[in-house]
């Protein structure tokens, strides 16, 4: 003991918790250790007299039968890539055959400190020496060669393992070199039952660990859109650069087998936010200083200039911080999809409710409202058991990497269990509340007064959660799995499920809904960007006697996080409804009236606020403005190895000219992410821009592009091509 | 909308959530408030014709009568201090009598961004126009001066408001000017059915939420101490303190209310690490630039100089976490209490298993035991309901604000609810498996060969949770309070509660314990710092036949976190043990042997490791040496405002000079903290300081000292005295 020291923590840990997986270099073993005092002293020859010692003189990992076992021959890596729970085998020819009292080990190592006590040091024995957690066979021995069966347990931990062999001398253990070419990469498997993320049915495992291409919902319910997603999991780097994420985290190399903790991780190192993790999030117009959200064409491009200058990468919204987290999973063999909820509550304070708060007129008070609506968000799910909660809550988990509210003081958000969610099961790890919410809140208008207090004008129950969308299994349609978070609107296990719920959160109870004798509603047709809009409001009323409204329309350009940016229309009118009856009011909105105050947003909100008898009512409609499509086309013989075209091309349809537009196109397995620009595209005009490629990968496969600048972004396309392996 | 904008979360967040509660210039109303489009233009003159505008004179927060009601006269604080949910009263004197159409409300507001939608801006009305939640009625009416009474919501933010009255005009509403003096303290109210935080027994509210005074346990569990800790919760410039600590933290102002946040916030930010917090924990032997954890007296000090340099103070253990965390719960009405665990297990992966890992020789393998047994551990309890969590599991919950392991990412623990650590229920948030590990923890101890495998040697049942302390309610004896945390060892219930916990741990399960029939124990009587320490080891042998152990009595100066610091006893010896039978060797220490070694430490961990046939056995036998005492004695009339003395004596027992000697000393609603320093104390050498003081605070009042240097530590004393309002 000294008085002398500087760690203040010197009475209480004497190392740092390891938490760094990819060093070249490691303090590792010496080539020969020798017996001490520490370990015991009765190391004893076991070689016969006049016989050399046991050595290796080569290791060999046995890439292509091992990949092709584990399914992992996509990974464009030089290392082996193994899923863990499942025996692989590895070559080892020693100096000579083996004879009775020859011993050896096979030893694998992670992080700086490795030790049999966290499982980040195994030592694997082939006799009746005890070794473990993983277990050891000699499979086969063919002279001086000996083939050596291998399983990892279902729960090791997984990243990129060292590997030694050690032989059994006189007085300690003679090892083999540290050798990068026979370092191994241990992923989880979701073809295992007896790993946590163990998925029961092929064409899921295919779709939810395997596909690398992907299709993502966005818009506005009543006017979806989609967007193709390239995952590029298998592409060269991606893997470290999955593996370098975790590292950047800082999280204990010995809590890497645990799914829970994983996931957790990882929702909150894809956003950059106060851990320096991957994606800046940036809900502006201004891009400067990195590529629009709408510019990607998949995660590659992020994975590898993350990896690479170890700097967030500049700028994401929710899909793409979905796409790049749907690919850190299945690179690391966890299943995983991405989901789109359309209208998204986003409840900043747990309540479970979310309140907007209007003025008299009709306008929405920004200072007030905290919480939000937004027209879509995008999250992920993952698939795993949960043994730290009550039977049946295992499953898909939601997990949300898009910085919204912290959970627990960091950017992150689950694993929240989507069968908890649906029995309003919020008292259990982790941000269930939020979760519930985003699908679930009910929504409260209140109208502020001069008094700065407060009266509720309605209560909507079926504004947030109108529909969950995601890629179908095997093909390229949409599954809306609403009923997996709920159960019908109103029915009895429903109306259970939002009372447990309202009774775990300890914010304001929703008050009974006042009785609307009056009601407005808006509909619109989808719009192309450019055209008209035609909307036509909706005034019900259900009293006996006639009433003659005061109303308002307004019309801004907003953000799809609900969050006003322009406006551009503001029309008072007046409109007498019969009783017992339905008054609709045709509009007709200009082109020009919005693309004016448009910047590059794609979302226009229209809402009517009226007043009648002293009754205040409103209702918001949200216009998804559907951009222009991208063409991709791919020709050529669709064969390994064979050179082949893909054609990307777009006409101007606008009336004004596009400039400094940048194009970006991706395909894993076929293509690496390329960008080309353009500095004008004038009305009408034509760019076509026409690559060629060898594919790496069979199967079908896709290429996706993206024509993005400041006045027009969303615009995609992709190609799908089947490739054979002739 | 712009794309010139510098905020990429333009698109979502308009400001920054409010966190600051004690700035002194927030941007408030203006004094007079036109009426404007936003919010409606119906102000009309409610005054007569010819009667002067209604404006208000001045307001009177009616210190006297509000604190004694709300039980908060001893905070020495110039504003007033209410409680939660209970009404409290206010005198506004207007320019003359109120006629009818006369109209005002009072506003309080807290934090930057006030909002009625997040309850930080209460309306409070006096008439049948809506204000609201707070509630309020006109009390008496004399002339131009009302009393009102104002009742907060039991679940109202606890913090600091700002009050306005404003009085309705022609036109707007005319508010009185910005007052500090009228600000208002709002804390949390045990008294209260309704609130979350309700104590349902007079006396344990006395001595949880009042009593300023306390007595926390140390030592081991075979040689207990007790330390008095001068709580200090009503000082001078405490609540402000308390307030600052959760300024500092960054905690929004609208969760403040919420009592789950407010604690699990508060075991975040008592310890300094990861969030410039108040306590730096220091755990070597080493304090220099700073104070020696062992030298505090009680919290005032420390919190005092946090809020004044608003910086991390130098050091602490968990005792003085402990200490400052109750102060800082109970300074914000928060029932609270310290309890002392023996021993208590560090487990680093909650796993609720504790792994020791030794070498064959049986000494302990610092590198591969990552877990550690705390011979005592400090942490809070705070008694609340949790609307959180199913039925049951309210009542005291575990707070720590120790840095033991990060939780979600920074050092924090709890709150857990003691109820569901006594059922096993580790399904719920937050932090249950680590508490349950505390107290319950399986010790498993492992031999690792030459091989770096390992082999199981013993599991350890009983090594944990021997008893958990608390001091009393309502006198200086302490509780046993470990049949709160867990059913009687063995009884069908504990072991249905351990296997359900064991169910909701994913990591590796305590396997059978190896059935031994060789074992080993220590027992020690106390013993004085100084002094010899006289040892007996048993060998007990269960089999039929004689055995003959080879022996190793090792004797280790460690840390109370189990954190092994300087060897000074390592001796071989042999011994057999007859058939069925128990041998006895005794053994003594000379207390030179461990004193050379000791630095300012206080514990000696004795370890007999034996091989018999190839069996290892091992035993640990903590020896906590007691410290002298110091002498705290208090003189003069015991009378509120009289003068009175204290004197602090100690005369040095030990046969070397203590240099650099700090003495301390502090009494809550007596004498400020006041240190002084002796330069050297000679053996046998008496040191005697007196100090006078006037009483603030009537009733059972304590004063503690402490004498602390760097070869002794650890040396209180106090004395209480009770103090007549005569």
């Amino acid at each position: 003991m000294s008085d002398q020291t500087s760690n203040p923590y010197e009475g209480r840990f004497t190392k740092p918790v390891p938490s760094i997986n990819l060093l070249t270099n490691y303090d590792d073993f010496t080539v020969f250790e020798h017996s001490h005092r520490d370990v015991g002293s009765d190391f004893t020859p076991r070689t016969r007299p006049g016989e050399s010692p046991l050595s290796v003189q080569s290791v060999d990992m046995c890439l292509q039968i091992n990949k092709s076992n584990h399914i992992t021959s996509a990974y464009n890596n030089q290392n082996l890539v193994v899923r863990r729970g499942l025996e692989f085998i590895m070559k080892v020819t020693f100096n000579r055959p083996l004879t009775q009292g020859d011993d050896f080990q096979v030893e694998f190592l992670i992080g700086s400190d490795p030790s049999p006590i966290t499982d980040t040091l195994l030592v694997v024995t082939f006799g009746s020496r005890p070794g473990g957690p993983w277990s050891g066979r000699i499979v086969e021995t063919l002279g001086q060669t000996l083939t050596l069966g291998i399983t990892p347990t279902p729960n090791a931990i997984v990243g990129k393992f060292r590997v030694y062999v050690a032989t059994v001398q006189p007085g300690g253990l003679q090892r083999t070199q540290r050798n990068q070419t026979t370092d191994l990469y241990l992923l989880f498997n979701a073809w295992n039952k007896d790993d946590a993320v163990f998925y029961p049915d092929e064409v899921g495992r295919k779709e939810y660990v395997l596909n690398d291409h992907g299709l993502i919902r966005q818009g506005s319910f009543d006017s979806m859109t989609e967007r193709s997603w390239d995952y590029g999991q298998f592409e060269r780097g991606i893997l470290d650069a999955c593996i370098y994420i975790l590292d950047a985290s800082k999280m204990p190399i010995a809590d890497r087998g645990d799914i829970i903790k994983m996931v957790r991780m990882g929702s909150a190192m894809i956003n950059a936010q106060d851990d320096n993790g991957v994606v800046v999030g940036n809900w502006s117009g201004n891009f400067s200083g990195g590529k629009a959200p709408a510019s990607w064409t998949g995660s590659t491009a992020i994975l590898l200039q993350y990896a690479s200058t170890q700097t967030p990468v500049c700028y994401g919204q929710c899909w793409v911080f979905a796409g790049v987290f749907n690919t850190f999973m299945r690179c690391l063999g966890i299943p995983a999809r991405v989901i789109t909820n359309f209208n998204s509550a986003h409840d900043n304070n747990g309540s479970i409710v979310t309140n907007l708060v209007f003025y008299p007129d009709g306008s929405l008070s920004t200072a007030d409202s905290k919480d939000s609506i937004w027209n879509f968000h995008c999250w992920n799910e993952a698939y795993m058991t949960r043994a730290d909660l009550p039977p049946g809550l295992g499953g898909w988990q939601v997990v949300d990497s898009t910085p919204q509210e912290t959970s627990g003081g960091y950017y992150r958000c689950g694993p929240a269990s989507v069968a908890a969610i649906k029995q309003g099961l919020l008292c259990h790890p982790f941000d269930l509340n939020f979760c519930f919410a985003e699908v679930n809140s009910v929504v409260i208008s209140w109208t502020i007064n001069r008094y700065k207090t407060l009266t509720e004008t309605s209560v909507d129950k079926n504004m947030v959660g109108k529909g969950l969308f995601t890629k179908a299994m095997g093909n390229t349609t949409f599954d809306n799995i609403m009923s997996t978070y709920k159960y019908p609107k109103g029915s009895p296990q429903d109306l259970a499920a939002m009372a447990l719920a309202q009774e775990y959160v300890s914010g304001k109870k929703p008050p009974a809904p006042p009785t609307a004798l009056l009601s407005i509603s808006i509909s619109a047709n989808p719009v192309q960007l450019g055209q008209d809009v035609n909307l036509v409001v909706n005034f019900t009323n259900q009293s006996e006697v006639p009433t003659t409204v005061k109303a308002v329309l307004s019309g801004i350009v907003i953000f799809y996080t609900g969050v006003p940016a322009a406006p551009f229309k503001n029309e008072d009118f007046t409109v007498t409804v019969p009783a017992k009856q339905t008054q609709s009011v045709p509009f007709k909105i200009a082109a020009q009236q919005y693309m004016a105050n448009r910047g590059s947003l794609l979302n226009l909100s229209f809402t009517v606020g009226g007043q009648s008898d002293g009754q205040t009512v409103n209702a918001t409609k949200v216009v998804s403005l559907q951009p222009p499509k991208l063409t991709v086309m791919v020709t050529g013989q669709p064969q390994l190895q064979n050179q082949m075209f893909v054609t990307v091309s777009f006409t101007n349809p606008l009336n004004f000219t596009l400039q400094n537009v940048t194009v970006s196109m991706s395909g894993s397995g076929l293509i690496d992410p390329k960008t080309r620009s353009y500095s004008v595209i004038a009305p009408l005009t034509t760019i076509t821009w026409k690559e060629s490629f060898v594919p790496r990968l069979d199967g079908l496969r896709n290429i996706t592009a993206t024509l993005d600048c400041s006045s027009l972004r969303g615009v995609t396309g992709f190609a799908a091509v089947n490739i054979t392996n002739a």
